[in-house]
């Protein structure tokens, strides 16, 4: 039995090359009191990757080099020295890109996978569900009747963020990549609509579809999607930044060069980051959980095989926005 | 007895030229029914002027090619045809680039001379006061002992903006251009610090008077400032978007390539029009009143002469960050 690791060995400048990253093989870990050892099922891959690669200060630590590179996985217990875990349990935890770990039983969640796959705790009951949940309710504040815009659409988040606004009664237009992305989010997902940005005349296509204009923004795009938006937004329009995946790789981001139509409009940009909301997660899960249940919520994943050592290429297929739903790497 | 007006006769494309204006004489109008004739003693000089000179959708309509330039102004009634209003009193009104005008009384407002001088209505207890008023305590909500960082700090908006922050306790923090409006934004003005924008590492020089970081951000200015400033916000920051004289006669603006320290931050960026807080404009003048009364808020004024004619000089000065205080052209 031996523990494959994605180690980060180099910081990079703009996109991700292959040469940041180094398989290693390990022995795997032998829990300590109170620890317990996880293998790993599914490793989250996420946007939110490329930033824990740069070095300064953000809302977390970077990741160090040398490091296993950090991901939030789902497993199964193999070995347990806590009373609270059992061998065979399916749990939730930041296992790090790698097939085994052990960590204190503080560290880890137990999962009902009764209910649902376990991977969906990756997803939509998971990091990127929540985003969209606090996101949408709290700092969107989507009112029944208002027109709710997603970038991102058929992303993790963008799809759950999406799904919630239409739930709150909104009228819910997405923004995705490609006509079969477009099909998936109103048919799967029953958004109203969603346009393709890789067809021409972005904002033609939006005002089409949004007749009365943008109350609610969600972001995961950022560059050139953003700031076509800002022109189209109501008076008093939220507009959550939740990502901006078109600028992570950027040496150079671009700002919106409309904010002020922020001024004209009296609207609101506001940036959130889920850790902030965790006293509340176990609520919001509760809650998705009976969205699923009644068909609300749909959770469609993307899962990649391969095993750690695939994780260089999934990652730039994230970016490269190649999946459809939350992807995650089977491992 | 003429009446000499500015007309707009050209849209401006960039940086205001004189050809956009027009000096024109014509006859001193007869006020009808219900009117008042208002002879303009002090035409209000503001950045917003710039935005109304522009074709397209914003929070007021531009002034139509041909028209007299619109402004806020003060002046003496000349002849009365309401019960409401006696020849002799003063009055402010949307009087704009002229020396006579004839409105409804509805559009005319009282003024206390006794309190303070006319001109003040423009500033403080005008639409720049207002402005300030209700966009630091509605929308930056400063704390006690919070970090308060204005730009444009010696002019109008950001003079009265600092001042009521520092009566909330906060420590505030001006950004102005050169050494003498730095020295009377803090002797004046009653600011802890002001930094100069145009000598070197601005960053490095609010760094060093912010050492806890900058909780709310009132801007009036936007481009490299705004960005920089973006880099030194607090956690739940909270930036007002109030204006943004360095873009405004820009043919290509820019935006905040540093935006998405609203995200890392958790942070704040909302845009505001004064218009919007017209109910509450009497209450907030009077509390301002108590406070010019008590010594805690001083209203410096920039006085321009040359009457009608020098309207584009003063105008092109105010972008050139000339003034001191509240640009008014007494004419």
């Amino acid at each position: 039995m031996k523990n494959q690791q994605i180690k980060l060995i180099k910081r990079p400048f703009g996109k991700v090359t292959f040469d940041c990253w180094n398989l290693e093989n390990s022995l795997v870990p032998e829990p300590n009191s109170g620890e317990v050892l996880v293998r790993n099922a599914f490793i989250s891959i996420d946007p939110a990757m490329r930033g824990w690669m740069n070095e300064g200060k953000s809302y977390i630590k970077p990741v160090a080099l040398g490091d296993t590179m950090r991901a939030l996985t789902v497993g199964k217990v193999m070995e347990s020295k806590s009373e609270k875990f059992k061998t065979g349990e399916w749990v939730s935890l930041g296992g790090g890109v790698q097939n085994y770990v052990s960590l204190p039983e503080s560290e880890i969640t137990k999962i009902d996978t009764d209910f649902c796959e376990p991977e969906v705790y990756l997803g939509t009951l998971g990091m990127s569900g929540l985003t969209a949940y606090f996101g949408m309710l709290d700092t969107g504040q989507p009112k029944a009747g208002e027109t709710v815009l997603i970038s991102g659409a058929a992303g993790a988040v963008g799809a759950v963020a999406g799904q919630i606004a239409k739930l709150k009664g909104c009228k819910v237009v997405g923004i995705a990549g490609g006509s079969e992305k477009c099909k998936h989010v109103v048919e799967n997902l029953g958004f109203d609509a969603c346009v393709d940005y890789k067809e021409d005349k972005l904002r033609n296509q939006i005002k089409e579809v949004c007749p009365d204009g943008v109350d609610v923004f969600f972001d995961n795009v950022g560059g050139e999607i953003l700031d076509t938006v800002l022109t189209l937004i109501n008076k008093k329009a939220r507009i959550i930044i939740c990502g901006a995946i078109s600028q992570y790789n950027e040496v150079r981001p671009t700002g919106p060069k409309n904010y002020l139509s922020l001024l004209v409009n009296r609207a609101r940009m506001e940036g959130i980051v889920v850790f902030d909301n965790y006293k509340n997660y176990a609520s919001a899960i509760d809650q998705m959980k009976v969205w699923i249940k009644d068909g609300y919520l749909s959770t469609p994943m993307h899962i990649m095989t391969g095993g750690v050592p695939a994780f260089p290429e999934a990652l730039n297929q994230l970016f490269a926005g190649k999946n459809t739903g939350k992807m995650v790497l089977e491992c």
